[in-house]
């Protein structure tokens, strides 16, 4: 059978991929084997290669994945009508994209290391995309005089690191909103580049 | 033997806690097993049992050495002038001690979710109290009028995630300087809490 998608791969493959997200975000990427995997979604060792050529593959499945919705989502916001608007569209969207991804968001950065190079390259430059176009927005902000920012490489790395960490701490039901939350970040990205 | 410390403890003691940081970052908690760790140091797996009394008690080890070294860190600061001169010195501290310590950082954020659930209060705990001295310089800042925080927790967890963020991109010998890193990050700060 071909190596690519089978004739369940709409109803399998989703499953493999979201066992697979619960099992290396749960036990790490090294630990867990294609045979727990499969256990996971019910179906032999044998066919989940119908689905996946190995588990290197699902994991980079699993990260461009990730990468790829962070980005459509970014293009998917409206055209903003100033480099303070498109900062807080920005600093909004990071929040929810990956409030809601607990489980990729931490295999994102844990499992780095586990890629192959080629891997690893391909999901470093998706990153660096993203990174881009945050960057983008601050020598922007910079240029019209509204963002007063010393180095906006570093201030990129510095929003982003900010933003995520949301994830460690922020449970739903608690003692704010997402919604508030964001509002409290953005203020402090705000303030942070002098907007 | 007893399962404290041996008369090479001095020695192995810190070449065993070396070699499983070492190995607990690579590969992973999980896939990494005593007899490797053994063998990295070069001894038999069963004289690791001298030092440790099984892999757990290792990284709970790991974890809580690198908590009380951060917190005497803290603790070692000259007692500052202002509320900002707090924030600076903490936000400097910061940055320096998780630079110096790639491994140990990342361990302590990744390998939560393989601690025992009593190790896993302890480290919280000591987390808190790192937490609540950050949160405390933020309040004092607030009620001296020097800071404008709408919520000291909600930005504890902001500042703390930033500042950790550096270990993400920063590498000795690059574009810039850790010192000048430091200046960009705390100029981050101080503008973020309005200082």
């Amino acid at each position: 059978m071909a190596r690519t998608q089978g004739s369940h791969s709409g109803i399998t493959g989703p499953r493999v991929r979201k066992a697979a997200l619960t099992l290396f975000a749960r036990h790490g990427y090294a630990a867990v084997s294609m045979r727990q995997i499969a256990r996971d979604v019910g179906v032999q060792a044998g066919a989940l290669y119908n689905y996946t050529p190995d588990k290197q593959s699902l994991l980079f499945d699993l990260m461009k994945t990730h990468m790829d919705e962070l980005l459509a989502s970014r293009a998917a916001l409206a055209a903003p009508p100033s480099p303070a608007a498109a900062l807080e569209s920005f600093t909004r969207m990071h929040i929810r994209f990956h409030s809601e991804r607990p489980d990729a968001v931490f295999i994102a950065y844990m499992e780095l290391r586990n890629l192959s190079p080629e891997n690893f390259a391909a999901i470093e430059a998706l990153r660096r995309v993203y990174e881009d176009q945050l960057e983008e927005i601050l020598r922007a902000g910079v240029i019209s005089g509204d963002f007063t920012v010393a180095d906006p490489k570093v201030t990129t790395m510095a929003v982003i690191a900010m933003l995520t960490g949301v994830n460690t701490w922020f449970r739903e039901g608690g003692r704010l909103s997402l919604e508030e939350v964001e509002q409290i970040y953005w203020d402090m990205v705000r303030k942070a580049v002098g907007a």
